[in-house]
């Protein structure tokens, strides 16, 4: 079969199984999950030794030893993923739950009911937990899931989906319910974003590259998880020292996830007060500061932010600085360089916390916190596929909730309309 | 300026527009869109002149005299467009909503509050009064609107617009809040599908030509209202009397909309008793009857289906028929060849209706009723945008609240992740 055949077959297989999976119960979906949780910590050596593959390959290509190290898995790793299997197996179903009822004047009862998406598909490259992650979020929100990792890790993730697939042998869910596009070529790609008839919903999790090249070649609908250009906004009103803890934890906490701090605003009016410090205590921790005209006027010796410093996700120990006159301003950059995922103000002022909260058109908007807080975890939704940034169907963090929709049930006794 | 800048052009002013009008309280919009409904009174000898431009070029095209039907203003039409606008404005304002509050253990208060989408581009074809109803809805739900009309209505379009338009001038909501594309061109809409940095969503009316075109062609998420292959599954225990007023209501009540019946799936076990007189009845209202090889050898001089009478929306006096072995092969029929808009059932098994509700994947599945209900004002949601066949963001009738999305608003106190 050439490979746009195998895909078509691979797509079709998978709605067939979606129209099942969507009738069975919570306890089956979940038997189904716990399976495959013990399949992955039974056969950990076999995940292992082909991981050994992967490994060998990313050392031979000299991939960078950071990139290294998030593709091994070792048995705490694969522990770790049976364990997130099992978290998702332990959120409660939004599968059936009712939405909304109309009872209306004819007598008609429509019922607005969850129900699953059907087919999902999701893209993804690096990490091979995602393998297992994206598998049980789909299967517990009843969809097919039609999988596509990146090359690097393709020995991990199709031993990790050959022992998920035969888990579900002797559960409810049909074993079709999970597909592995085994193809590392680009081509399998677009042949898959073609098939709007079988699949419902694209996810691409990666890089910018992969995430625009989805968007653009997709005529099936996609949510899109773009980088995080997440601003804090110290404000004239600011308690400067929660300010200066919640930037210090945003930024260096963990530079490296989408929720980092990138770009920090600080109203002109407190800026001598609180920058020497704040980049004094910045500096001490490796981070490079890159300033605004007024910035490096103001502290000597800083390298100077370029236009495309506003719109960069860094992902590292680097850190944007700029002046501004007032919330008016710090909301007008951020909707103006942001990528609308999280953004903060730190103040006293309630009123200006609200104009900041309401003005900033991004997913998530905090007032005296640090962005880091953008998580399914965090935030009470569980695990989550990603953080969305657009704003259809689904807005920042991407859990279960976000790969269902609903139907309307309609119940009468003999309406018409006239 | 070209065409590329001027739309440009149009696009980031409606999005500018657009962060005003989210702020906007509910009864600044209202007074908005009071004053256009004003206006469009006040302008009905402008807008009937305009039109007349339209009606002429329409006849001498030699458009079929229905169509130009459609395209015709007079003052009790253009009163009905008044009356929709004032209809919308007395509708809840979904904006400000707030979905759900999260308190978190660290002490964060999450509220998850209903927000515009920000720019809404609908392109439409055909009926001028859709510019005057998508302009009420968008502002309503406080985005801004960029429109795009058909050529057949141009002047008509052009003229509702300018009335529209300049009624904001004295009222709360920026003018820029309206942006008409004045070009004809199919180059215009490529220009416009291509703007994901400033419109948020594109909303596609017509026929299924030009919601293929824009699916295909746009980088801005699009919700589709496609057509409508809706059946009705007569059931062996099916009151076969209310069945039978059901159906014909389904089919010839209006047969041109996308929610009137197109297949008519009969069990075979009643098949013999039900398809006679329901035919005739049929028959002597004027429908053409396609039947599957069980119904042409039942009932003689029926013209037979051919493959693709089962996935073809009518819109018209004609049906077809065919004879199923029960639920399972009526549910998986309409799955395979519907179109996920409305399908119903009739019977008096609960067990079966259960069957039928939850395993057709569609957007309205019905119980002993025509599925001529599917409609926002008959769901109770208001004046809509359309009937969405998308699984994503919104099913069903699209009304105020699908033009809505959310945001996370955080409270905290100085909370950092540990």
């Amino acid at each position: 079969m050439s490979l746009k055949s195998v895909i078509i077959d691979q797509a079709r297989k998978a709605r067939e199984a979606a129209l099942k999976l969507a009738l069975l119960s919570s306890k089956d979906k979940n038997s189904a999950l716990k399976a495959m949780a013990s399949a992955l910590i039974k056969s950990r050596a076999g995940i292992i030794r082909e991981n050994a593959r992967d490994i060998k390959a990313a050392s031979q290509a000299g991939l960078p030893q950071a990139m290294i190290d998030r593709l091994l898995l070792n048995e705490a790793r694969i522990g770790q993923m049976a364990d997130g299997i099992l978290d998702i197996a332990a959120l409660p179903d939004p599968v059936g739950q009712l939405l909304e009822v109309r009872k209306r004047p004819n007598g008609l009862r429509i019922e607005k009911v969850c129900v699953p998406l059907g087919v999902v598909a999701i893209i993804y490259e690096s990490r091979p937990n995602v393998t297992s992650d994206c598998a049980a979020l789909c299967l517990k929100s009843g969809n097919a899931a039609v999988l596509k990792g990146g090359k690097e890790a393709i020995y991990s993730n199709r031993e990790i989906y050959k022992v998920l697939r035969s888990a579900l042998t002797d559960t409810p869910v049909p074993i079709e319910a999970l597909q592995f596009i085994g193809s590392v070529e680009r081509a399998a790609v677009c042949e898959l974003l073609k098939l709007d008839q079988q699949v419902d919903l694209v996810v691409p999790r990666g890089g910018e590259g992969l995430i625009r090249f989805v968007a653009e070649n997709s005529t099936i609908p996609v949510v899109k998880h773009y980088k995080g250009v997440c601003h804090i906004y110290v404000a004239e009103k600011a308690d400067l020292s929660m300010a200066a803890d919640i930037c210090f934890n945003a930024k260096v906490q963990r530079p490296g996830v989408c929720n980092a701090m990138e770009k920090m605003l600080v109203d002109e009016k407190i800026a001598e007060k609180f920058l020497p410090g704040m980049i004094a205590r910045f500096q001490s921790a490796g981070v490079e500061i890159r300033g605004d005209e007024h910035v490096c006027r103001m502290i000597k010796g800083l390298k100077k932010a370029v236009a495309r410093d506003w719109q960069e996700e860094y992902l590292d120990l680097v850190l944007a600085v700029k002046v501004v006159r007032g919330v008016e301003e710090a909301i007008d950059h951020i909707n103006t360089f942001g990528s609308r995922h999280s953004d903060a103000i730190v103040t006293r002022d309630r009123r200006q916390a609200e104009a900041f909260l309401k003005g900033v058109d991004s997913a998530c908007v905090y007032v005296n916190a640090s962005t880091r807080f953008t998580d399914g975890n965090e935030f009470g939704l569980g695990a989550e596929v990603g953080i969305s940034t657009d704003k259809l169907h689904v807005r920042g963090p991407m859990g279960l909730a976000g790969l269902t929709t609903y139907k309307y049930q309609v119940y009468g006794s003999g309406q018409i309309r006239v």
